[in-house]
């Protein structure tokens, strides 16, 4: 067994933190009502925006990915409005329960794990629904237990065409991983964690929110308190918050939206397209199937099918012996696919390790050759080298 | 205008952080499924169990303290029961309004900003309540607004003899500051927040469970599910989480609660009365008033009322002169009081600092003598040098 304190975190999420980030995190916190933190709210909010690509607000919740879809939901919706749910995934499974549980009308759209949701379903539906009747749209743009990417930007327009309609998406894994561009795709309410492509720990999530869907919470008449999105907007007028914020965990958004910055836009989806690539092509070239349609490959997770072999002990035998840590597959999928998380402050030297893991890892199960285990490493440096 | 990089928190949260908790922070993140994970929230669980002074559930939720007494309210009752509130200050208005979004029946039970509730009254509407219709009372144990404590004990005796109600407590201020039995009050839900007595930064906030709340709990109907805690007791049967958590904040907290195990119950409760009796004796000696009834002084927080001096610019000096944070008023007391946190991190030395800081205020001012500041610092000793 390897030294177990150098852990490389692989998983889609907590993912690794800068060094920068970890100490503006363990700062002193300071005064969640005093000037120097209403700075900080209005620098975070600012470079929120930036990475959104939007003019709307941006609000920051102290809570999980989850508590910012639910906010989203409830902040916009009432009582037995219908909605659509795109169905593919842990995720998009757990918005039909927000929903349900609220007293929302759920039509599902669904695919099955692994394939992508049909946007041609979603314009049949909202096309026959003359009355406009249905309020909003949810669903998840990067779903994380499956490693497939939805086609967020044409559902999006089958949306504006039925004009009433909101489009409520988890962006958890797809924000600050590839182009979200709010603005230009009309997007209404857009959900994101910390622990995801902002390189920060779990602790914080986000929510953006269009002048339309500010114009539906008017009219929301679902219970919240805490979750309220109406009061993160009046205290953001003054650069604050209604509750009392994670203080330190905005330290390290700070600096690690700055970070995002430096880097650009572009630098950061180029950078995890090509490990998207590099990963998921030279799995291939090691004889393992990917669990999810290659032409709907998220670029933030890459989840691979083990056939005969468990994937909980090869992720196992990964972490004992490497001290990575993949994540296994969830609900039916346990034992069967391993996923590798490749977002955030991931760079080509961690791409790089974690395929020569599991060559390795193969290796001793006599699952390939010495042959196939260094093109693993040409295929992948096919895209690293890339720039 | 002194160097401002050197502040001392001196408000009721956040509250100054030990550097140990805060070198905690900072580690790198691990996965939130990891065994070495489940050990930790195993670990922090027990301690939580201890400070609580309970066999009952603690739950860890990621968000304020207010997310914990809404989880409280939406986990426990059901649509149209009727509740007792007590209101006394900010905190006490906001759990009405949580009651009153959630479709609740409220019977308000009011005392005055300042001055405690009154047990009695909460005696007589539970003794007349004979169709036992009210299924629940929710206060605030120490009101952070104000400063006052409120006589926890005695009107949770008076619900043990109604024998329906539960009693839903928010405890952020008084837990790990005074004495909070949960078992031999027999509290039933029970709320605080990390930035307080826990010495750790905000973003984690707790909440107690007894049996008949979670009896309760299977019979609610209020729509919720972030913060449904039934989610939160199924996951910790496995010491994890529904949702991802705040993992740097929980390596925070297990530091922290080891620290609180090494200085003991007894101890901190002991330093937190002599830090409340030399702070609110010394400001008397220097010609103010306090604001809180004086018999029911919270441990946590002095409220000080500044009468012809407008409060808000004695704070700012003071915040200038000594780079020392205080809280000011709330709502109608904005400028008309100043609050001094006295609470989690806390040694005689910040006290004293801060007493010496207001008499050189006030020396300035020309509001004291040269005598009275000398004679405010033997009155604190005389508390302090208490061990």
């Amino acid at each position: 067994m390897a030294i177990q304190q150098k852990l490389s975190l692989m998983i889609p999420g907590p993912t690794p933190v800068p060094e920068k980030v970890l100490q503006a995190l363990s700062k002193h916190p300071i005064g969640h009502r005093s000037k120097e933190f209403q700075e900080l709210v209005e620098s975070t909010t600012i470079n929120l925006q930036w990475l959104h690509q939007t003019q709307n607000d941006v609000l920051t919740i102290t809570g999980s990915g989850t508590a910012a879809m639910e906010a989203g939901i409830i902040s916009s919706l009432s009582k037995g409005d219908k909605v659509i749910c795109g169905e593919n995934g842990k995720f998009g499974e757990r918005w039909v329960k927000v929903a349900k549980e609220f007293g929302l009308e759920v039509i599902k759209i669904v695919s099955e794990w692994g394939t992508p949701l049909n946007p041609e379903e979603f314009k049949k539906i909202l096309e026959e629904d003359q009355q406009k009747e249905i309020k909003a749209v949810i669903l998840t743009h990067s779903e994380t237990s499956t490693g497939v990417i939805n086609d967020l930007e044409t559902i999006s327009s089958y949306i504006q065409e039925h004009n009433t309609a909101l489009s409520i998406v988890d962006c958890v894994t797809s924000l600050g991983a590839c182009n979200v561009p709010v603005d230009e795709w009309k997007l209404d309410i857009v959900a994101s964690g910390s622990q995801k492509g902002y390189m920060i720990p779990p602790g914080l999530s986000f929510v953006a929110m269009s002048q339309k869907a500010w114009e539906a919470a008017e009219k929301s008449n679902l219970p919240k308190f805490y979750l309220n999105l109406k009061s993160y907007r009046k205290s953001l007028l003054s650069n604050s918050n209604p509750y009392t914020p994670s203080v330190n965990l905005i330290f390290a958004l700070d600096e690690s939206l700055k970070m995002m910055r430096e880097e650009g836009l572009n630098n950061i989806f180029f950078r995890h397209n090509k490990h998207k690539l590099a990963m998921s092509n030279a799995v291939k070239s090691l004889n393992l199937k990917l669990f999810a349609d290659e032409k709907h490959l998220s670029p933030s997770i890459t989840a691979i099918k083990t056939g005969e072999i468990d994937a909980e002990e090869f992720r196992k035998t990964i972490k004992n012996k490497f001290d990575i840590l993949l994540a296994g597959g969830q609900d039916h999928l346990k034992g069967k696919i391993f996923r590798v998380g490749h977002l955030g402050y991931i760079n080509d030297r961690d791409i790089l390790t974690v395929i020569s893991a599991i060559s390795k890892t193969l290796l001793d199960l006599g699952k390939v050759t010495a042959q196939e285990a260094g093109e693993a490493i040409l295929v992948a440096s096919r895209y690293l080298d890339k720039n």
